[in-house]
């Protein structure tokens, strides 16, 4: 009966890397850095090396290891290959079969932000739940989805796309990937920020919005005080992300609905905005759904990568 | 070695059942009227008659039956327990534990329209995907999602509710699930007609959707001839259509979408309409899917529940 498994989260300039015990308590987590170059052909070996350092540090027995399970940016399909991670400087690679081959014990890989989902649902804002969406508002709009306690991979690895979901016809700048009218650029901190700066253009009512520079915590800061542009700038983010996340939920009928990533440090307010949307727009059948704050903050990915070799196993 | 299983499809109407060989080879199918009376209760021992007799009259051997799978209208969960389907008359019932006990075999249990996706995947126009998007376009908009060769059920049975999904804000008249804006309203067979009858009314121009009584059909008929309505209906159809395939296959990642119900009938022009905004809005590693138009029919169910049973002894 195995006692430690490893969760690896592989960023674009540090790679985290977590031992947990079976039950999922975190031990120990330290960093390093992510080497890029020379089409990232050092990251695995990198990581080998940190996790064997650790074993030997620990003086852990091999018998006793379940597996190191791997979340990455990009494509990764549900046998552990990465097609094309442009932050890593790779094309496309087995993650499952190198790092098996450096430290001869199972791995398990993952799209990161579906791996992060997989984290929350265990041991953090979704716990108790298996059927679960997180939707994480950093500089984009990312997310998973968990089904029936699995992330959901779709056929080329590209499930779970949220932030790219089309909410808005008639958009005219264009997003990151290509397209126009993703949630991503009306709901991420970049969205926020731009939502906010274009009624600022549009309008000459009063707001501290205009007293310096405008990001997604100064719009909520300045919803906690009731400023009224500011509280049109939430509406309109609670309308996108709340009917987005209503056609989401009646398509997948979640038991719960996380919100993280940097926004989500605003708090339940921001709650508030998304629910009323939600609640109007989603399926009855779905209405019922716990929302709910991410509580493991950075370490989502190598708690989820955990859990990936913890289901392995059964 | 099983070599047989039954499908059965328990309509408000019917009961349609089928013999299958465990190839998926359907070697009989027949009907029984569907009692609804007293709470449903005669259905499943109905049922159970139906193939007790099936199984005398083909003198197969009880150890040569893999089992039964059902599909029935209503939110079933993955435990096989049907939490209300008006249509028959049923409240809280197990499905699976109800007929297992009358029929000394496996049984299996889905939602009527997940079932008949996980059909169109086995032996339909899916065939070959294990990630799929079944949408079917009748007097409503059903469908079911496969995710991994498995029916997206959800927490409750409510998944892959794909007819309603909320796709327009404003609307004036409720959907029959009580929201507004749902799918269903404007590309189910009803909502193509209501589209029509909406533009004749609020426009002179000429069509020749005014002689007589527009229903989908007729105006796929006139989308044929070029009618110039009947193209704007079209053009609208498949603008609400593509446009909620997009938002679903960014969140699913299908390699397959298959079109299904009484509207699929006009054929592969209806793919022309859908198509465009699909590939304009769907998040770019999925936008090469195969569309294909439903294959099975009215047998899809049966061939679903069927696949469901065969699943099971894996």
């Amino acid at each position: 009966m195995s006692q430690y498994v490893f969760g690896v989260d592989i960023g674009g300039t540090t790679v985290k890397l977590g031992l947990f015990d079976t039950e999922g308590n975190l031990l120990d987590k330290w960093e390093i850095p992510t080497r890029t170059e020379e089409e990232g052909s050092h990251i695995l070996p990198d990581v080998a090396d940190s996790i064997k350092s650790k074993i030997s540090e620990k003086q852990i027995a091999i018998e006793d290891i379940a597996g190191a399970g791997v979340g990455a940016p990009g494509p990764i399909d549900g046998e552990g290959v990465v097609h094309k991670a442009v932050n890593l400087g790779w094309g496309t690679l087995s993650i499952k079969n190198t790092l098996e081959d450096l430290i001869h014990l199972p791995v398990m890989a993952g799209n990161d932000a579906n791996v992060a989902a997989l984290g929350e649902m265990w041991k953090g804002g979704g716990q108790g739940s298996r059927n679960l969406i997180l939707v994480t508002l950093g500089t984009g709009v990312g997310g998973g989805i968990i089904i029936d306690g699995k992330i959901l991979t779709g056929s080329t690895g590209a499930g779970g796309e949220i932030g790219h979901i089309h909410v808005q016809d008639g958009e005219t700048e264009t997003c990151g990937c290509g397209n126009r009218g993703c949630l991503e650029q009306y709901s991420s901190a970049t969205g926020i920020t731009r939502l906010a700066n274009k009624r600022l253009a549009e309008s000459d009512k009063q707001s501290v919005l205009r007293q310096g520079e405008v990001s997604a915590k100064t719009v909520f800061d300045a919803v906690k005080e009731k400023d009224e542009l500011a509280l049109e700038v939430a509406e309109e983010f609670g309308k996108y992300l709340g009917n987005a996340l209503a056609v989401i939920a009646t398509v997948v009928n979640p038991e719960a609905i996380v919100i993280g990533g940097g926004v989500s440090k605003a708090g339940e307010i921001l709650l508030d905005y998304i629910k009323p949307y939600y609640e109007k727009n989603v399926f009855q059948g779905s209405r019922d759904v716990k929302f709910a704050l991410a509580t493991l903050g950075n370490d989502a990915g190598i708690y989820g990568a955990a859990k990936l070799v913890m289901d392995l196993k059964k």
